[in-house]
């Protein structure tokens, strides 16, 4: 077994190299919490190897987070720091790398006052949204890498003294990763290609809808007109192209906003703003959510839903292998950039238009005409499972099989 | 003696009550290096319960700092963070209050390219003026305060184990902080009437000059037409009334740019940028440094010099009495807040406008006239001791003693 540190400085190499394929010139600007600080710092030593002119990390603490909640007043919770969002913004529209380690605690918020919550993310969500839209137009590289923390860790690995799940979910993370290995910039060409093969295949049949049957599911989904899958690396719109997710599973695509019919149930609990949301039912006419339920977390979930019109529609739909190393491992992260890759899945809200053929510069009613959605939110959850089968109606009308009890057929 | 945890979170409390006098419904921004954080959660508490809508701390580390100097392209050092500093000024401009808390290294960049360390400082000195004017102009209410860091504390306390340098060097903030009493803020009200006192007795006399004497110095130091002597609290142009700096001795005015005459020595080494700077020899002609020397530094302070037309002029004036409790800890704490409260100083550069009567919204070309000066740069530093003599000349020539062996001999 190789030593923490050096699988921790691949980790680093692989953020920098892969993730963001940093170039010389740019900035990095990194959001991190604390405890994930010896990962910044490694992070921060390949990034100026490789030619950044500025590391500008911006660390988060959950404490100071909590103290909010604990002692501020009712009205604090509209207000968010736009003057730093917009800051972030201006960075990218400079042509900044953006890079987020992922280590927050699923359930931080979760004994807090629910409309202190909606508020907070509300507000958030409206001072974020200049910012969030250079990430979700790809007008720039970016990437997601996660860091094990003993608040995630608890949670991955209950019952258990803190510092062995923090070293646990260690090893997951590593695994997951894929930098276990000798050579991890080479595993991840490989593991490129295999993703790119799978698009090619899905972008030539060109569907017009999915079906999707399970326990608890029955769903017809339509795409969005002139949609293109995803997946793995993608040259953002600066000409540099990236790994977005650190780990990454996935092919994904926009679906269309008033074409989705029928009834989905989430498979896997969702995290969302430090709330646990579990055994999601939902119902869907003319691609809007009318019925909405949950075993745990209901209140949060409605008052997601109702963020705004977009927000109970979908944004973004990614099919999943079963057999993804992530699945395969068995555990369950509470965290989207690990639970998104286990499983086949759909988000609500905001639309990634850069799965629109023809898109770059057309205007938002023009690509929502074609059923791309807009909203302040971006929510993935789990819908997959070895139990799900999905097949594909393509435009004169015939059925082909595309996954069976959760695994690709073709491809 | 009180507990540790105890005197931290009265330092906090004294930081948002007394020094930032925070308000309900204000914002706070807040820096601090990354081995403060339990203060930092301290004052986050405190400021919630003080009303604040939002506290975003920015947190640094010398680390991620370092790895720029080790590994970044020379190039590298021309960018700074214009996209956070002019967020931070637009924090400001909406009436966030700031803190920060200081516990920097003072010689973290001594062993670096001097090249390097001035082209990054220029840099950042640029990108941070719009956001500094406002605090240099007390646009808003503002705090500086200490807190213990290992890099700071094996400079104070060379040549014993780190935590035990920690744990001296938090008792001699303590200490300075006056927080080592039964009610800080009551203590801090009579400190804050002290100074009050003696600004009171410098404004009605006010001097056309001042005149120094001491080992290696013989200046004389003009005032700006309609100086106005601050010290202690004093209210920000938002309306609220703060300490922007905890520990305070000082009381300071503005001198005039173009009437400063003679040598003068330093008392103690200037820590600037990571790089100690000692004995420091200047001679003055109208207003002008025209010849500078230091025993270690001299290359990084004469670079520093050249910073702009304005940083070889004064900015601000200060007298400290020698027997301040700083003076008497007989410690060289080889930081600012410290050792300008320690001894009279002198500042290179930007000269605070409050320290001039009827100031407000008079354009700067009017100020610069009446003897403020303009800069990138505020670098203060100490050339006070139990050796120095001043006086003060009124504008009918009286010369009437002011200080005998580092004393106020009136007030």
């Amino acid at each position: 077994m190789t030593d923490f540190a050096t699988r921790l400085d691949r980790l680093a190499a692989l953020a920098v190299r892969v993730g963001l394929n940093l170039q010389p010139g740019q900035e990095l600007v990194m959001t991190s919490p604390v405890e994930a600080l010896p990962l910044v710092r490694r992070i921060a030593v390949h990034a100026y190897q490789a030619g950044a002119t500025l590391v500008t990390p911006l660390i988060g603490d959950d404490e100071v987070a909590l103290a909010r909640y604990r002692h501020a007043a009712p009205e604090a919770f509209d207000v968010a720091p736009g003057w730093l969002f917009e800051g972030m913004a201006q960075a990218f529209r400079g042509n900044a790398a953006r890079l987020a380690v992922v280590g927050e605690s699923p359930t931080l918020l979760a004994g807090q006052d629910p409309e202190k919550v909606a508020r907070s993310n509300r507000a958030r969500s409206i001072a974020y949204r200049p910012a969030l839209e250079l990430i979700t137009s790809f007008a720039i590289n970016w990437n997601l890498v996660p860091a094990s923390t003993p608040g995630w860790a608890k949670e991955v690995f209950p019952g258990i003294p803190e510092d062995e799940a923090v070293a646990k979910l260690w090893d997951a993370i590593f695994a997951a990763c894929r930098v276990d290995v000798a050579d991890p910039v080479a595993e991840w060409a490989a593991h490129n290609a295999r993703l790119h093969a799978r698009t090619k295949y899905l972008n030539d049949k060109d569907f017009l809808e999915l079906r999707y049957r399970g326990p608890g599911t029955d769903l017809t989904l339509g795409l969005a007109d002139g949609h293109l899958w995803a997946g793995g690396a993608e040259p953002a719109k600066n000409g540099i192209t990236c790994n977005p997710n650190i780990p990454t599973e996935e092919v994904f695509t926009t679906p269309h906003r008033l074409r989705v019919h029928g009834t989905v149930r989430s498979t896997k609990p969702l995290a969302y703003a430090g709330t646990l949301i579990e055994d999601i039912v939902v119902r869907f006419e003319e691609g809007r959510i009318v019925e909405a339920h949950a075993s745990k977390g209901e209140e949060v979930l409605k008052k997601v839903l109702e963020t705004d019109e977009g927000a109970a529609r979908l944004g973004e739909v990614a099919l999943v292998p079963h057999s993804s190393p992530i699945s395969a491992s068995g555990l369950l992260f509470r965290n989207t950039l690990f639970d998104e890759n286990a499983a086949s899945h759909i988000a609500l809200g905001q639309a990634y238009t850069t799965c629109l053929r023809d898109s770059v510069g057309v205007p938002m009613d023009r690509l929502a005409a074609r059923g791309a959605n807009a909203s302040l939110i971006h929510i993935d959850w789990m819908i997959g499972s070895g139990a799900l089968d999905v097949d594909g109606v393509t435009k004169d009308g015939a059925v082909e099989p595309l996954m069976r009890a959760g695994e690709f057929v073709a491809v």
